[in-house]
């Protein structure tokens, strides 16, 4: 491992890019939270427990010197410092500050007046930054918000569902959350702002780039009059572990999630899942029973894991239930099955798979490095997913079985 | 009043059609259930509670010699006799066992091993005979039964519902039960006999009429495997609070009420209600939120008075919860408001209503033998009526309003 310099002049110079005014430890500390950002994958509690004990400073001196870490178990420690040691480089916070500053990309922390409290229900799952382009000031009015979610496959119906309660819930001034896909999402956003009502985009990779590619222009126009958002450096490719962390976001920083389409085990399902978990407010909208776009929410209606919504006035009547002062939303508190189901499916195993490719062959470190995990634990999930047959050991390293998503 | 003959010989003369063996005190109770039958509305719990205390024949004996009725209140036992004694008439009792006996329609009484225990909790409300056009075995059979109701103006999608339920159910062999209207009731008896299973028509007037006569046809194929039942006695036109009533036989007779499609105050809300009441379990199918024939479903999805109901395991699922020895459902136990407030709409006003004619003129007193009430009653509600602008009163006498239903 290459010597890593944390000093107030190595942080000012990194920083630079986003032309802030910071004394040398506003500036250190910033600079080890973007460090941070680097090291970890969203929702790292390992993390999260030991930047809140030591603050973002203490904690990567610690690392770096390779002091104690009281506050870890020791397997958690061994683990950690292999997971998080080989994506220490200046060279790829740099790189991540030099887009950021160059895309007009705000580092916002909770050092800063508009970072949104209501993620403290994240607990050590919460973000360490936010890389926010457009108007950052945003994230501080989500109380009350709506995020409007469902399949990439959406209907005519769900298209036409979606796009009613966007528009009526932005022009009585809510504003509208989504994930920026195809579908659903996209149809929230677009109607958000023909109704002139702000909304966010939550993104799984870098705030920088567009996905979907063909969402370009709608991200762009997103960014001109609400925010486009992403914890994980700017720089970084959305993964399937990502865009499951990234649902943990849409949830926790709205008052209520309303799943508009969903099939029997669509991905919009694991953010209703965050948000009952979360106590935010869960909604889902019925459509015909023979729609197999329909199944997801009927599934969560079923279950009584989400409220029934057939109109704007009913989103309304969800966010009725929220209250400021609970730091969150109180309904529908207990996480149906299937919502939970889904959420268990965010685990080890599908970073792994991120961090392979069907074309190149990758070591088992390489991966490590791609996964942020330990080379140990990469070693015996690619055992076992060699066993399952979904990745192949060939002479020039490891690749998943399947075309990539 | 004329003299009316309360004798062994008159019963056995009028129950002569009928061609059964019956004792001399078998015949004389057959026969004063049948007089009850006529002389009351159905629903009517003062006779209900009179009859289970006395036994028909006493009871009969009771009102006719003006003995005191001790079971009732000194307002309940006035108004009662002003209620039924208009309707006494041994004609009119021969002339409904006339037509039962040409129409081969069998007057099941509780003496009957087949009558349906699961009307008692209906306690004073219960009907006091039912009488079956086709098998009356079938009654004795109903537990687990499904009422599939829903409305008249049933969308394509809501018919296609109704037939895939009742198809599959009635193919597992669950009896299908609903009212015989155009509508989501007609596509579930039609798709419960094409799959070969068992179907039962509730009607709201006499058994040997079919109504809608459009439904002649298929009323008389459900006669021939299933069977078609009424309370009210034979020749008797359905009137507005005997499909209210009739609603409550539906959801009393059966484990489960589904509600496939139903406007926002739809009629087979009020079915819905009486399962709630009952401690049935109750389910509603949703559908588009953009439909207004989906917005009754729901309603009672989001006030979770029924559960969400998508395909025929949903509905055997909530069978699943019925248990032959709690006498009935344990689901779905709280009315839903939506619910309730249909079921409240079963008023005095409407059997009232029901006995007037646009088109011709009546006097109170024939109002009040039509509607089977107290003419006292029935001059303080039409002065109401008048004041709500749904009654004219012209010099041929009372009138409705508006067209007929």
């Amino acid at each position: 491992m290459t010597a890593f310099e944390l000093s107030a002049r190595a942080a000012r110079a990194a920083l630079a890019p986003l032309h802030l005014t910071l004394s040398d430890d506003e500036a250190l500390d910033r600079y080890a939270i973007a460090v941070w950002d680097q090291l970890v994958e969203p929702g790292d509690s390992v993390a999260g427990r030991l930047v809140a004990a030591r603050g973002p400073l203490l904690a990567l001196e610690s690392l770096i010197a390779g002091s104690p870490l009281d506050e870890l178990t020791a397997r958690e420690r061994t683990e950690a410092r292999k997971r998080w040691l080989p994506r220490l480089s200046a060279q790829a916070v740099a790189d991540t500050l030099r887009i950021a500053g160059a895309r007009d990309i705000a580092l916002v922390t909770r050092d800063d007046a508009v970072w949104p409290d209501q993620l403290d229900d994240l607990e050590s799952h919460a973000p360490l930054c936010l890389w926010v382009r457009g108007d950052a000031g945003v994230l501080a009015r989500l109380q009350p918000s709506v995020a409007i979610v469902g399949a990439r496959a959406a209907s005519g119906y769900g298209d036409l569902v979606a796009r009613e309660l966007a528009a009526e819930l932005a022009a009585t001034g809510v504003p509208i959350v989504s994930g920026g896909a195809y579908g659903i999402d996209g149809a929230a956003h677009r109607a958000a702002l023909s109704a002139g009502g702000v909304t966010v985009a939550l993104l799984a990779g870098g705030a920088e780039r567009a996905y979907p590619a063909g969402h370009t222009r709608l991200i762009d126009d997103i960014a001109q009059t609400g925010a486009v958002v992403s914890e994980v450096p700017c720089g970084s490719a959305p993964t399937k572990w990502r865009f499951l962390q990234r649902n943990r976001l849409i949830a926790a920083l709205t008052t209520a999630t309303v799943v508009v389409e969903a099939g029997w085990r669509s991905g919009s399902l694991n953010t209703a899942g965050h948000a009952s978990q979360l106590g935010r407010a869960l909604g889902a909208v019925p459509g015909p029973i023979t729609a197999p776009a329909s199944a997801g929410t009927h599934r969560l209606i079923r279950e009584s894991a989400a409220v029934c919504i057939t109109s704007a006035d009913d989103v309304l009547e969800l966010l009725g239930s929220w209250a400021p002062s609970s730091g969150g939303g109180t309904a529908a508190a207990a996480a149906g099955s299937a919502a939970t189901a889904a959420a268990r499916r965010t685990d080890d195993a599908t970073r792994v798979q991120d961090a392979l490719s069907n074309r190149v062959g990758r070591d088992a470190d390489e991966v490590a490095r791609r996964a942020g995990m330990a080379v140990d634990e990469v070693r015996i999930l690619l055992g076992m997913l060699q066993l399952e047959g979904s990745v192949h050991a060939g002479v020039d390293g490891w690749r998943s079985a399947s075309a990539r998503r």
